[in-house]
This record gives C-alpha cells, sequence and structure tokens, in this order.
C-alpha cells in the first residue's frame, strides 16, 4: 500500500466559469486511521457541476460548508474499502460518498455514504450515474414529483448532461413525450437518434423561443430544470395548468459573479396551478434500492442507454469538472483513477 | 323588477395602483333571458385584488381574457337567482359566480357558478369570504399542499387581507406557529390579539429583514405567499429543510408597471428540496363542500374569527377595490348592495 496519493485543490476560488488552473493536483500523505474509521481506494471520481456552488466564498449552506483554498476540493467519488475500523464496512465492499477529489480518502462514514453492490453486472462506473445520484435524480424527479402522464410533454434542460441524458429516456419510459434542450445543433441531434428525445431545440439558436414553441405545441406538463436562470421565465410562458416543474440543478446559476434575478412571471406558477419541487437527491437515499432496481431492469430491457464522457487519471479531474461548463460532455461525466 | 341595473366599467387601464377614477359606474338595461340562463339579484360584490392582473392590456390567459375598456369589470359576486330558463338553477337558490361588479348579473352559468346554501346559519356574505373562495384558499393551501406537521412554523404575508386573516387562524387550528407579515404596528398588533397569530412583522419598519428572522427563530417550514415579489426573496433566505411554500396571489406584482425580477436564490429551493404550489380555488371547486363544512365547524367552535371590511353600496365599489391596494381593510372586503 503507498503512502501517500494524489488529490485535487482549490487552487484559486473561480472566477464565473472554473478553469483549470483554479485547481492544483498535490501529493497527500496517508491519514492514520482511527477507531470507526475506513479508507477507500477510489475507483472513480465524479463530476457534478452542483459543486461548483460552494467553491465561492461565503457559500456554505445545510448542504456543505463553503470549500477552503488550497484545501481538497469536494465532490463524489466510488471507491472500494482498503483498511476499515468501522463496524458497518468490511474491507472489499464499495460505496459512493461525498468526499474529496483524491485518490484515496478517509472517512467515519458520515459524509452521505452510499454501499454499492459488491458484484454487479453493470460498469461499476454506472454507480455514480444512471444508478447513482444522476440517475436517481431522473427516477425520482420524474416518478415521485412530476408523476408523469401518457402522452404528457416533459421538457428536459441540460438535456445532454448527466441527469438530463437519463431524465428524457426516462420520461419516454414511463409514456412521455419528451423534449431536449442542448446547446449545438449536433447534440441536439444525438438526443432524438441515440437517447429517443422527440425533439432537441439547440439553445444556441437565434430563434430559440419560437423553435422552443415549435417542439412543443401542446404546451409543457412537466419541466425537468436542470439550467435555471432566464431559459425558466421562457418556460414559464409555456407551461400549462396543473405542470409540474423539478427543479434538479441550475448551471447557469453555479458561475454567475452577480446573483441572476429570477423570473418576473413566478405568478405563472399560480394562474396555471402549477407545482415546483427542489430536488436533493441524497435525501432519498432509503430508496435508492427501489430506483435502482427500476433503471436497471429498463437498462437491461435495452429501453435505457447510458452515454458517459470517461476521462483518465487524478490529474484529468480539472479538465473533466470544467469542460462540464464548457458543454463538452455527453452524458455523465467521469474520471477513472 | 326595474329595467336597469347598476354596474361598475373600466374607465381607463390603471397606471400601477388603482385609482378611484379608473372606474366608473353607470347605468345599463336588463338584457332578456334566453333559453338556458339564469339572472342574480347580487347582494354582494367580492374584492379581490388579483382581477387587477387582467386590467391591463394584453393581461389575457388562461382564467380570464384582458378586460376591455368601457366593458363592465370582472369579479366575484354573491346573487340569488331572480328568474331562470336553466335547468339546473331555480328562482331563490343562492350562487357565487365569477361575473361583473353589477348588482343584476344574466348568465348561461358557466361562469364559475358555485351554489351556496339557500339556507344558512352564518351571515351570506361568509360565502365570499372565510366559506368563499378566500378561506377556501386557506384551506386548501394548509390542508392540502402544506400539510402543517404540530409546531411548525408558518409565516403568512398579506396576513391581515382576506386570505391571510384566514390562513393564519387555519394554521393555528392545525397546530402550526402562525407568524403574520402586514403593514402598520397597528394591523400587527390585531394579528396577534383579535386573529390569534403567535408574532406579526409590520413589513414597514426599517429593520424588517432583522424582525422577520426575530419572529421566526427556528426558520420557516411554510410559506404561505399572498404578495410575491421582492419578499419571496427575504423568506427564501430562512426556509427550512422540505418547506412548503403555497403561493396564492402576488399583490405586490398586480399593480407593478415593469415586470418586478423574481428572486435571485430561487435555488434554496433545491438545496432545502422545498415544494412551491401556486393555488387556483376555483380548480377545487369539487370539494368546497368539505373545506366549508370544516371551516363552519372551527367558526362554531370559536376558534375561528372572521373579520369583514364592508362598504354598501354599488357605488361603492371602486373605492372598497382600491382600498384593498392601499391596505385599508382588515380582513375580506365586501361591498354589500
Amino acid at each position: 500500500m503507498p503512502r501517500t496519493h494524489r488529490h485535487v485543490v482549490l487552487a484559486a476560488r473561480p472566477r464565473g466559469m472554473p478553469v483549470e488552473s483554479d485547481f492544483r493536483v498535490e501529493e497527500a500523505a496517508h491519514p492514520p486511521l482511527g477507531d470507526g474509521q475506513l479508507s477507500l481506494e477510489n475507483a472513480f471520481v465524479s463530476l457534478d457541476a452542483g459543486f461548483r456552488n460552494w467553491m465561492d466564498e461565503g457559500s456554505g449552506d445545510n448542504v456543505l460548508p463553503a470549500m477552503k483554498l488550497g484545501a481538497p476540493v469536494m465532490g463524489l467519488v466510488l471507491g472500494r474499502v482498503a483498511e476499515s475500523r468501522h463496524a458497518a464496512h468490511a474491507v472489499g465492499d464499495w460505496v459512493m460518498a461525498r468526499l474529496a477529489w483524491e485518490e484515496r480518502s478517509l472517512t467515519d462514514a458520515s459524509d452521505f455514504l452510499v454501499p454499492v453492490p459488491r458484484d454487479t453486472k453493470y460498469p461499476r462506473s454506472f454507480y455514480l450515474g444512471v444508478l447513482g445520484d444522476t440517475g436517481l435524480s431522473a427516477y425520482f424527479g420524474l416518478c415521485d414529483h412530476a408523476a408523469i402522464a401518457p402522452g404528457e410533454t416533459v421538457l428536459v434542460s441540460a438535456a445532454a448532461g448527466a441527469v438530463g441524458s437519463i431524465a428524457g429516456q426516462v420520461a419516454r419510459i414511463l409514456g412521455g413525450r419528451a423534449v431536449g434542450i442542448a446547446s449545438g445543433a449536433d447534440k441536439c441531434a444525438r438526443l432524438v437518434r441515440e437517447l429517443g428525445y422527440a425533439a432537441a431545440v439547440d439553445r444556441t439558436r437565434p430563434d430559440f423561443a419560437e423553435a422552443l414553441s415549435h417542439a412543443c405545441p401542446h404546451g409543457v406538463d412537466v419541466y425537468f430544470d436542470n439550467v435555471g436562470g432566464p431559459l425558466l421565465q421562457l418556460v414559464l410562458e409555456r407551461i400549462n395548468e396543473g405542470a409540474r416543474i423539478v427543479m434538479c440543478g441550475a448551471v447557469a446559476s453555479y458561475s454567475a459573479q452577480q446573483p441572476l434575478p429570477g423570473p418576473s412571471n413566478l405568478f405563472q406558477i399560480v394562474t396555471k396551478e402549477a407545482r415546483v419541487f427542489g430536488l436533493m437527491t441524497h435525501m432519498h437515499a432509503a430508496r435508492y434500492d427501489e430506483g435502482r432496481a427500476a433503471l436497471g431492469r429498463w437498462i437491461d430491457a435495452g429501453e435505457l442507454r447510458v452515454p458517459e464522457y470517461v476521462l483518465a487519471g487524478i490529474a484529468s479531474v480539472p479538465r473533466a469538472f470544467c469542460d462540464l461548463f464548457r458543454g463538452a460532455n455527453f452524458g455523465k461525466t467521469i474520471v477513472k483513477l
């Protein structure tokens, strides 16, 4: 067992969109294992735009404290228990946990640690994506909150992202008509061709608003929102009576240097008797098995495809994270260690 | 039976807050009763700030078309069937309906017409207030959507208004700790003394934000919002995990000449896994009996008080409406014809 490992620290607080130089890879000594602790040998780092939120000064909230300059960057990792002095976790177990971008983690298992099967027929990386928080966000958001009726129009923003690439497919499987929003004609074509979206709208088009109306001729019944920001205003103009809005992410505002004003037409929520659901998937951790079972069945049946954007090695973590904001990914972004 | 009656027409589109001169009382001839129609002799006009919404050019939506200049102003009335050529409504029946501010109405019963008991132990005006849309907004909003748990902090904006004056009491009856927001120290004192609010915060105080935190030391579990606008941003900063926001009205924006930007911190809805419910009470019309029965029991038990602000005569309708925006009322505003 090596006595040191590498991790990624916050070298500078990002100004607006994160850039590679905001991060630095460093060598760190393994801290000694204490009572009730376990150490993880991480196999994958998950890249999630939401963590940008806690990189700003004073950004701490009920979920996480603000990240510290020079300290390891927080994220989600998937690892194998390498050593354990914790009663509930044996060497060889696999877990997903909210820990740092690091090759090796030490934890007392309080860091939102979710067990992952030792033996699985799926690529293990799926447990950070389709069978992890992102796939389960799509599952809980659409099954629990949105409760899609057949034929309803389900609009998904950041539709080529980790959550969106699953959400549109889940919407289709549940009988909805999935419409995606993504940047660029190529991505939009892939959404329809590879993921079975009924339509996809390129938000870089100058006539985006009209194209959106055209793609949703009967209005929007469900909006699965990964983006927030000004797009929400456009969508609120198009919602139907009884619409459900699942707020899952707000990639538009994570990097905003000034707070973005919210939509001026929130009153649409009243006149359409709409409902808005904030979604923090880890709060549903007790039901992960149920969600994974459903998603697994859909994968097995060939109904659900799992696009991944995979880079290799801890040194590629900063680039993988920044790629999320450049929209370079199609599907879940993961670094294989 | 008189051959003419009086109604109130829209004389000018209000600029910002409505003023009396935006309205004009006119004499109108009774139109002849056609097949399938009934005529109502109205006993009360209900004044509801929300109707300000449809006074602007181009403001039509799924609920109502934009009101026309020179045409009778739309609102809610309570009347007795004076003549009927409609199978379902007999002379002597009482109904509430979405019709014009007028002494006499002609309708084919399609105008969101809700039957009201012929015989009732309550003042008949209650069927426009506590047993009508406003009381039922409080009931459905708090019982169905917010599902208050005992001890939860329920914050109510426009707490001295028609809906707010009932909502705070319903919250208390359901075991919540009701905190009201209203304009002026006098109103706030009355909220606590007369309606049983646990605390009330005067939004005209220079230190309003601190006073709000002080009145909600454990944060906000439920926000019953009658106001919208910038206040929502302050409240979002104070919501607890799992908070429910019932959006019932947006009196702050009805009169805004420019659309008010929404809160810049909507992401709080995600991180707190909050839920937002738009509330259009008339969509629950099939369950009005259930709601009225519950509210009636609370009135009978002396737990629910029913403040009303009553003016007399059709000519006082414009003033009564404008008083809503000046905050002159305490409780439900009604004009007795």
